[in-house]
């Protein structure tokens, strides 16, 4: 392989000569080997669209002559598009506060500027990376802002999965509104409900998820360019500070505001353990369902055996014929991920210290995964999981007349002891709730048929009511 | 001691004669001694709210005699002045969803009202736990509105104090702004700041932390009384169902709003997660503000000695003149606990079944606790700490002036790479920047001086532009 | 009130004449009001076995004389018996290293043993807390060991409960050895097992975790007296370093041994992070245990209805007659909160710096709670759970019989294409594997009746394997 | 692209003609695109070792013909050398308990099998992936033993890191030995240590850490090979059983032990959380020391200033010089982002049910992660940090002589009270314990010339205790 030679504070070493990068990248490279994994693709080109912003904002304030803005511009459109992703070496997990993200960006624009310009890669005379391309800017407000851009780019493809999802669990609402079947609580026998009304409150919750991952990208939109190395705004020209965030905002077509407090934003990670809330959040409802999605389809035979799961691969290499809940389970074991991710988030935030949180980038590995495993596998569960779910209609009611719980209604006419007493006998002896009360006399076959229907009993109100009141 | 007998489905059992609690209660205490504490005395007034405010709703409806109303409701009176806590004998830690808090309050409040109406403990047909008490009720509706009620009653205590630490930390940012010191990121030396700078930033992040504290209310504001066992309202008057809510807002003086999807709202504890998940957030910037404290105030001799945090206590029993900084250590304790209560609480959430999350008990234990002892972590903060902080103004501004940092205000002028230089050779030979610069002959005196200003460094701007751009 | 004046380097204070506490407890009593709990009274009694054999050590090496060893001896004996407890009235949750809580235990006990010579309280000529009662010691050796020794003192009567445990599951083994079931896998009927074979594998399990809480003690074994301050001993006299531990050892009948570096004793908390890692996967087992229960339990209608839990209360406060299972709920809980705990214990080991680790009082807060409350849960886990189970031996045997798993043991005989055939076909058609089987002609009838032996396919070995090698 | 049809209980499925996979891994990679990764090749050859030594073992007791055992031990051995790994389509995070990972080896090795005995892809009369590749097996002992394979292969290569730290911390110690400096305690100055104590402080932290590493190994090492669906064994012919565990161990060049309860070893992942324990444990430690680190190098001019971590990269795109502790950052990280892991590992171990725990696949890709990173992460620390690590010797020394802390040392000889008295006031006034002493004539110069040596005070023992017990 061909080599130039470059040079850093460090000393000389060389680059491949083909290489776009420069030594800073081969260096950062070089010191984290750590996942083997590349920097998430939205979040390069997020940083392609800040030096766009950068070099339009120092053109039009006088810093930047218009060949180089041009130049500058025209590399960073070539990553904006997906070109050039193979010369973002760094591993994602990486020590500095994402110094070595942000100069493989630097180095890798410059030098395809350079070449737009008839130069040499490595002839830094012509495109400076520092001087140049980071124009303005820091790590330390360039990195956090790519890092919330990418956050937006991702959030929006997740909550339409999730939108998916609501609206199928809202046709399953519609489709199973009358079975009757047992609600369970604690996994004991309670009382009748409608399947329907249990996949309506599935929608409920995936609702209240949606509107709080909507709302939680408030929390960065707020970015802090212009603040530079510490938030103080140090070598950021004052036209370029209130110039810059709407440029971004242009270039990206992203909603982005400028910090009122750029210090504050410099330092503190919080909006970050805000979204990874909002995420896990919505990963703890969506194993809660999945969890009821095997329980209800437990079976086929020694199970709840309530609906059936879509079959979408054989379930077992020993146990022909068998079909397993694949996707609730990868389901459950995606919100397990985003769980433990949280967890690293919190933590590497938390860690932050004085001017600046060096520990944004594993708070990027695990947020970048959450959001877009939370989309991924919301979409297989929609497509091959909820959308096919069936009811076994007759299962569901079967179980609920022979069920003792439907005694509950029955308490308000007899008082909660004798009624107790009732159910304490059915389960013992096997009867059935209805011949206990007749046997006993209790209530009579009418009343008895008025306040044991059991469709009545899934809505509000006291069965056979005006019994009591009369 | 003497005793009366009492019976439940499982059997008759020998209650202490004067105790107002009865024979489930003291099942549930001999069933769960885990961590031997009571429960919280704002969850006993929110259930005693709550049998309240449904008795009074089941006799404006016709269901319930004024008689037993009104004894009911002066039962629920005293638990509500603080009285008969005692009685309220049940770890918080308990199995069951609860049933066995609401059938000690069903059971204390029973006993009273009998006794208001000249009966003896446990003569159930004057009024009965389950029939009256708990008339129109469920555990299931019941235990999560009383866990709400008590959060919203113990955030608002946790916010005045984050209200304080707000201005407790802007005066200090007014009181601190002339104060000249190094910023450090990654600690190592950065660019000036100013003091009041790095407090106006912690009363920013602060400032934050209270919006989404006030924010998140609205979470469980949200309540399912009228929901009963499963959310359908089986057993509840659609009167009762429609002026419970009300009612109840009424009586405890807390904004209160029925969910629109009862089922959802009695299976899904999505809204403690995010409660704690705020309260987490919070607890993140708190930790991170005491981390820096402690690191500011280290020395006094050999640290960075920049600040004096007051003296609360000695420091040591062993190292006499110690002064530890004991209140920022107690702070990020807090915070750690807080952040394992959220990881239990987000299990606990995520566990739920069916119609029905049992583990409502152990979320309370820990919200409860990560919400008190968030704001008794601040009171003293604010108090014992940041209240007393001074400033070492001169030592400060001394580590400043011989700092390095200073170079990056020359970088426009001279450039990254000539720049990195002076600062190398700077950080060998231990000479100042001022000098290197005028001995290399990059810049002149003048100009060094209208560049070098440090307070100028702390704003935005690049110092001497008029050079940069004649 | 009374007071008397009291001095240290902060200043004078008032203190409560008869308070055995003084100055700086009660300093530390006002900075601390975070749970408002009091420490746990077995890290109290070792604190105080610490004080005793420090000075019998003390006295040994002629550093203390006799009367004032005798005096601090008989005021450790009684609060090692259980006196003087009140007197310690500071958070468990404090900052400073516990420096408050071990000045706590040097005021009471010197202010105990001034009484026992015939001084009067506060008069510290006569036993100094620092100069005698802490003699040789420092916070930073004395708190970490009096926390380990409380650990010793927790984990086996955690151990006790948990072979309790072990005993009462293997006798429910061989209770239900005969006892066939279906055995499920993904919530799927998979192939026959027995349900004391299930019983068997709880033991399985439970005895690991027994043979890693026996060996983890070892972590906490190793303690710091003698490295005082930071480690390198200052200020503890050689023959005392020799021999302290071998006297706290005596005094406290624990086995301990002195750290062979003690600088990393002082400041690395790993052993209190692998105590909790062996809690927590303890409860991680007793929770998944927990969770079966309650999955074989389920029912009593509508449920896998394979086994009973007794019953210990009333299940609900509005269906009659409902039984929960209560026990596993809060065991599972018990869990989930042992779970958080060893996070806040994990971040806070994490949080040491350099010669210290300040955050040991929040570990302790959280790790006696979870030692303390997992031997709480288990024991109302066997005594109300475990030792009442039983069988309804019907029900899981018209399960098992009316299943598609047994196909399973048809594969060898068919290959695994035609038995997942057949398999499909009944579950669509509702007939019985056997039928379509003979129906099919794949095997004749007393081929299969050798197959499809429910017992013999709980053991190791293939139905009918002399047909395959005929 | 050319296409073969293949069927399984799902239907007929296009299969790419020249793919090895087969119908029911192709269906597996569309219904989990969750990570968008690949399985860990040491898994994949893990699966690869337990197919041949399975295929050994069966054809040892005449369950399975020579020439189909040949072609399927040649089609194992070319996974094992690396070969076909592209054919393992199937996402890390995947729904059914690992099934599709057992599926996608059984369809690879059965394909490859049969081109070798001279058939095409997709004819599996030649070599079935169920009945002859997976023989005796089930995904339930099949997966978790290849999962505990890969640990015990990434374990060494983790440790083998760790014992390089420990050597070169142990030379640093050595090195650094007669470098005295300030002991710090809660960031405050306490007592001098020796730099050379540190680093041998944290080797001796990192030895324990191998020592738990090297033990934890024994937890995975007992596998479940033979107990098939549920561990009972159904269709393990008892010679298999055997024989398997003994193969395997020899195929793989790993010890292994059979389970004693192959039920619990099939349903309990608790071994998994003991491992993850382990590293979560060495990991906080790493963070710790990476933390010291970075306190003990802050500066260059404005912090402590005692070491200097080798310079591996440019420390800022905008400031000029600066050299950041990249490695200790990014050692950090790699702690957090295990931490969160383990958080993740212990939910899913939680989450089992009944005879499997279908959440495997999650544990596995966390992990692995885990435990790779672990190494990686120590590697780079290593070579890029510790072994470049200088002391600034006149620094060191500096600090301590002007500092108060050695105040500790004059204690002994008069007294806490007094001594606290003269550190007062020498922080107050600024100045020297030495002078202070000598001006209240606590002590005579040449008592305190030998009180105060500052190397003595770094080894156990009371300064000047000939001048006590005179």
């Amino acid at each position: 392989m061909n080599f130039r030679i470059e040079s850093d504070s460090i000393g000389t070493k060389e680059v491949p000569k083909e290489a776009y990068y420069g030594v800073q990248t081969l260096r950062a490279a070089e010191n984290f080997k750590i996942t083997r994994l590349k920097m998430h693709e939205d979040f390069i080109k997020s940083l392609a669209q800040i030096k766009k912003a950068s070099a339009i904002t120092n053109c039009e304030i006088g810093l930047l002559e218009k060949n180089i803005e041009r130049a500058i511009v025209q590399a960073c459109n070539e990553i904006i598009c997906g070109k050039l992703h193979e010369e973002f070496i760094i591993d994602p997990i990486q020590g500095g506060a994402g110094t070595s993200a942000n100069m493989n960006a630097n180095e890798v624009i410059s030098n395809r500027a350079i070449e737009i310009l008839g130069g040499e890669k490595g002839d830094y005379s012509i495109v400076h990376p520092n001087d140049h391309v980071n124009m303005g800017q820091s790590t330390n407000d360039v990195i956090p802002t790519a890092g919330k851009m990418t956050i937006l780019k991702l959030i929006p493809k997740a909550l339409k999965q999730l939108k998916r999802l609501y609206d199928a669990l809202q046709e399953k609402a519609i489709e199973f509104d009358d079975i009757i079947k047992m609600g369970r609580t604690q996994m004991q026998d309670a009382v009748p409900i409608r399947l329907g009304q249990e996949f309506k409150a599935y929608s409920s919750v995936i609702k209240r998820d949606i509107l709080r991952l909507e709302k939680v990208q408030e929390e960065v939109r707020v970015v802090n360019m212009g603040g530079t190395a510490v938030g103080t705004g140090i070598n950021a020209d004052e036209q370029y500070l209130n110039k810059i965030v709407c440029n971004l905002s242009n270039v990206a077509e992203i909603e982005l505001r400028q910090a009122e407090d750029l210090i504050d934003s410099t330092q503190n990670l919080d909006g970050f353990v805000a979204v990874s809330a909002a995420v896990k959040t919505c990963a703890v409802n969506l194993s809660k369902i999945s969890n009821d999605l095997r329980l209800m389809s437990s079976g086929p035979r020694t199970g709840f055996g309530e609906i059936n799961l879509p079959p979408k691969q054989n379930g077992s290499s020993i146990m022909p014929g068998k079909i397993n809940p694949v996707i609730p389970e990868v389901m459950s074991q995606v919100a397990f991920n985003i769980i433990g991710n949280d967890m690293t988030i919190t933590m590497a935030a938390e860690a932050g210290q004085l001017e600046l949180n060096a520990f944004e980038p594993v708070i990027f590995y695990n947020l970048f995964e959450s959001i877009e495993t939370l989309g991924n596998g919301v979409e297989t569960f929609v497509d091959n999981c909820i959308c096919g779910i069936t009811a076994n209609r007759e299962r569901c009611k079967n179980l609920v007349e022979n069920s003792v719980g439907i005694i509950t209604a029955i308490c308000p006419h007899v008082g909660y002891k004798k009624a107790a007493g009732v159910a304490k006998t059915a389960i013992k002896t096997g009867e059935s709730v209805r011949e206990l009360i007749l046997k006993q006399g209790l209530l009579k076959e009418a009343e008895l048929n008025d306040i044991l229907d059991t469709v009545a009993m899934t809505e509000p109100g006291i069965s056979g009511k005006q019994m009591l009141v009369k």
